[in-house]
């Protein structure tokens, strides 16, 4: 067997989320059909590096399976690119050892998440950019973001009742910036690992910060205390990218 | 009766265009029975500047109403928004004279069309720009589109068959540059009017042009010769916008 790593990109707002499940449209779905037949009909199973929930897009997802003969991998990245749906992209592929995973071979992970803080909103942009009408001040959420890099015990900014133990996770950059042209807020979030939800609750609680609801000091608050009550709502789905994800030699 | 003009803006993708027709989704369909509740079950008819082929967007198409009472804007605007569906956003609403008609008051319309011309491509654009992944010359197309600009008989650049008598049409502003951020072709046309996919056709042949299998001359030769067939293909309407209508006073 060969075992060939690929990046794809794909638009999160018709799929249920990465991962397969009974009864509901996913990525990993769509690409495995799609390999089936590439594959004289027989199955092939594909590993992402991470799950993205329904509604949430991807520029960088990884995600690695084995086929039986060495192939171009153009002309492969090719013909998946076109058969798969035109909302799926098969970036890039290459050829990788054998013991290569792409959710266990240790890598960094960047998010975007877009805030369309704009009225009138833009129609264009409305399963692309989660749209927040209300005034935020960028220098508090600025300062207050930084309270997130480093080591830390995430549990506050999870979904409660989720089956992870370990909760610490390492956040390398944080970032917040408003775009000069489109005027959108773009949160920024690299690191070795995030949790279920854990992206979607850090920018609805930097909001209500911005919002002027919560205190700057909130973020070191909910990570102490590790209480998800005391953190800001989940934001939706909408507005996450999953941008890049880059492996430890 | 009160008449009001309103400017709209909507995500062409679900729609079969602006107008009304049987058996297919349309703005104006859309926009009219949203009026419909608001007015007490009596029907209003809307009136659109421009019509928009189906998949073609628009940031300011203008539209204008009749209301039996006189009401205030920004209430009305407000629950037109929010019950019409989510690729509909009315941004504004004004009273205006009796004899005011969104399309045969004179004004200026502006036309923007974007064109995706990376490898990989985007998923999350594809039906808000054309995907054209070839080679392309900016400085040939700066050259040729020039030759657009003036008051021309645009019949080679019109779609053949349509009923519309006198084709001679002004236009004011023709440029393309390259967006840095994005890195897209973005087209814009001003002028005082359009024909049947005029605009469509006009990029479609200045791509052809910029690809090298046209002269920089073709738009000259096409004006003057008004032969649809010397003109290039149609570019599809997922990259079209109806960006601004201005009225004269």
């Amino acid at each position: 067997m060969v075992r060939y790593k690929a990046i794809i990109s794909y638009d999160g707002r018709d799929f249920s989320g990465f991962q397969r499940q009974p009864h509901a449209r996913s990525v990993q779905e769509e690409i495995e059909k799609t390999l089936l037949k590439l594959n004289s009909g027989v199955p092939v199973t594909i590993h992402g590096a991470g799950r993205t929930d329904a509604g949430v897009h991807a520029y960088g997802q990884v995600i690695h399976f084995d086929l039986p003969q060495l192939r171009d991998v153009e002309k492969l990245r090719f013909g998946l690119d076109t058969q798969c749906p035109d909302d799926i992209d098969i970036v890039e592929i290459s050829i990788v050892p054998d013991d290569f995973h792409a959710r266990y071979n240790k890598h960094s992970k960047t998010y975007e998440f877009l805030v369309d803080t704009g009225r009138p909103k833009n129609p264009m942009m409305r399963n692309y950019a989660t749209h927040y009408p209300y005034p935020v001040d960028l220098a508090l959420m600025q300062e207050a973001i930084k309270d997130l890099v480093g080591t830390h015990d995430f549990t506050g900014f999870t979904a409660s009742g989720t089956s992870v133990q370990n909760k610490v996770r390492t956040i390398t950059q944080a970032t917040v910036v408003v775009d000069d042209k489109t005027g959108f807020l773009v949160f920024t979030f690299s690191g070795n690992g995030f949790l279920y939800k854990q992206v979607r609750n850090m920018v609805g609680t930097l909001l209500k910060i911005g919002n002027g609801r919560m205190a700057t000091s909130q973020i070191r608050t909910v990570l102490e205390s590790k209480d998800r009550n005391l953190a800001g709502p989940t934001a939706a789905g909408n507005g996450l990218y999953l941008k890049e994800i880059t492996y430890e030699e």
